[in-house]
């Protein structure tokens, strides 16, 4: 981030309109919209039923909108837009991986202790549907070397290792490079969900390597609830079997049957869908761009995030989970008194915004770039109150 | 539709923005979206913002919006929310269901000649995973009996049956009920493709037997691109298999565990998907209730198809694809010159939208109860003079 004044950054923040009427530390779960991402939407809408709804001069713009985002998509990921399929959520980016690998009854898959529920939710399928066999690693509690840790439960016939490359509980990044090259030697494949990372931390997905990589837009990236991604390795292309399938993944003949699928990732795209979001998404790329550099802005979510982990670890009763500054902008923390759902209510009455975890129980606080020192400050002082009254 | 006033018609026509500039004859390809529901859309983002976007006091709100739309959805279709599983498009209702048979290699499927190209990949890919034979049943050229042909092409090993309940291209209304009964009688299920019949014709989806009927809500509904569901007869609940899934399908355990599927049809729900559209749909078919009932909703439309045809009929050059009226919004005609992309692109220039069909090769008019008569006047007058310039 641009060193700035405290009021450039307070009228950028307030160009949030979910930021005016309370502290919002829920970036993990869902990113705010900026006014010109909501006025991209409103733009959206407006020209799809002026020109239409349905019409061929529709079609172009339409195409147009999908391909910008794709690409905007790509240049924050390091790649190119031929490797981006659009989706609605990191959990279908993870499905789509999931189901299209051509699994044997018998083979492994490797997942970590700390994935989304939903997530977890497609292995447990696929096992009962597939005779899959799912395996676990354990990267909470207490894990310092997630690599070996991956490499001590890999299978004969182990296909694939399915890990978040931020954890969402602890805030730790993993390193996913040394992950990927040590699964890559025994001939593995690794999906990543990266719902917490995309719009966080500074990513270059070809050079960790990396086979897939699911994410979403509507978290750190700000844009609206329904757009998301997915990206495939260049040469994992021709091996991933597509799923669930539509008009937008495959050519047609001029009879219109279907004609083999799309060249590029694109080919794992279903048919209709939220359309007219898309261009929110575009915008607010745009907007964090303008703003500063990916490696500014996430130095600035490491500062803030620092200070509020050293705040919150000064205070009796709560503990972090993770032992040092997470590199990241989660800050996740327990309660001596246990009393986590209380504290997210209480707080939630005082329009701070945080949220529970369940898996470890804990409280999870969010900052992002341009979160306002004064918005730690009022958490962190709410919170010293509440414990007073809590004890 | 109520007996109304010319001017009363016009006002309400002119409630869709889409409809002020233009002669909109598309509403199989998307309908246009009212001001309420365009509001409604608003009105959730304004409301997800102000009290989130991610809190605790969203959570109901959001189910809230679901269920409701499910419930209106269900009303449509003559059953009950639990039998409903909101998706975003069609397409992705017919991969639920075509994913979620436990196909054996060597299982049948058989598709109808007139179903989409989307729908159509599906079942290759089918073949080419899973080694289902695709049978075909030609609904296209001249197929007076449909019930007859499919039960001719039905094989010891049929499983499943996909079919449009209303043909996209001639606009025919099939026998459903009898053919569901057919195959039901060889314990083969049966798919019905409704992008065509929701919203356009009266609906009782428990009566007609049908187990699985796949739907949008932004063709004839005139809801939002990105809205639709899938309705599955509640005994096959426990049968169709879940594919896709994610949190909005399972329970968990206190420690964020998966804990089985959802009782309803919510199971085959994913994640976070566009949920500020949601309103807009249940919006929409909120309009169209207090318009009018189905039924005379859907008189309304066979009034003035009935009109259109007769009018195409009756033009040298012009043979409509369906031999009578069709029961049905949809009216496609081939041209003796064979020029249809040409007519389409020319007509647009004068913003009058129909749309090209590939299969079979014609041009798709279509009107809705609010339709209005001079609508389908200007259309055929600037027809027949396009011909007069295009012998």
């Amino acid at each position: 981030m641009n060193r700035m004044t405290l009021e450039t950054l307070r009228a950028y923040h307030d160009s949030y309109p979910a930021l005016l009427n309370k502290t919002y530390l829920n970036y993990g779960g869902q990113g705010p919209l900026h006014q010109d991402s909501w006025q991209a939407i409103l733009q959206s809408d407006r020209h799809l039923q002026a020109e239409g709804p349905f019409a061929n001069r529709v079609f172009p713009w339409l195409n147009e909108q999908l391909q910008t985002l794709r690409q905007e998509l790509a240049r924050l990921l390091g790649t190119t837009a031929d490797t981006i399929a659009l989706t609605d959520s990191v959990t279908t980016g993870c499905n789509i991986v999931l189901w299209g690998i051509p699994w044997q009854a018998g083979d492994h898959l490797l997942i970590s202790n700390c994935e989304h529920p939903g997530v977890v939710a497609i292995t447990a399928q696929l096992a009962r549907r597939l005779g899959v066999v799912v395996d676990r690693v354990a990267f909470w509690p207490g894990c310092d070397d997630e690599v070996a840790a991956v490499e001590a439960q890999l299978h004969p016939r182990t296909r694939l290792v399915v890990l978040s490359h931020l954890l969402w509980n602890t805030g730790k990044l993993l390193p996913l490079e040394k992950i990927v090259e040590v699964c890559h030697r025994r001939g593995i494949q690794v999906l990543a969900d990266g719902a917490q990372s995309v719009g966080m931390v500074p990513l270059d997905l070809p050079a960790l390597g990396v086979d897939y990589y699911a994410f979403t837009g509507h978290k750190w990236c700000c844009g609206p609830a329904g757009v998301g991604g997915l990206y495939i390795r260049r040469d994992r292309l021709p091996t991933l079997e597509p799923t669930f399938v539509g008009w937008r993944g495959i050519h047609q003949t001029p009879e219109g049957q279907p004609a083999g699928w799309k060249e590029d990732a694109s080919r794992f795209e279903v048919a209709t869908t939220a359309f007219s979001l898309v261009a929110a998404l575009t915008t607010a790329l745009r907007i964090h761009e303008q703003w500063g550099t990916a490696q500014a802005r996430y130095r600035r979510i490491c500062e803030l995030s620092h200070d509020l982990w050293e705040q919150l670890q000064g205070i009796e009763g709560v503990t972090c989970l993770s032992p040092v500054p997470p590199p990241s902008g989660l800050v996740a923390f327990q309660l001596a008194n246990g009393r986590h759902r209380q504290l997210v209510q209480d707080l939630e009455a005082e329009n701070i915004l945080v949220r529970e975890l369940l898996f470890p129980a804990s409280v999870r606080a969010c900052v992002h770039y341009f979160t306002l020192p004064q918005e730690c400050d009022r958490f962190v002082t709410v919170l010293k109150q509440w414990l007073q009254d809590h004890p």
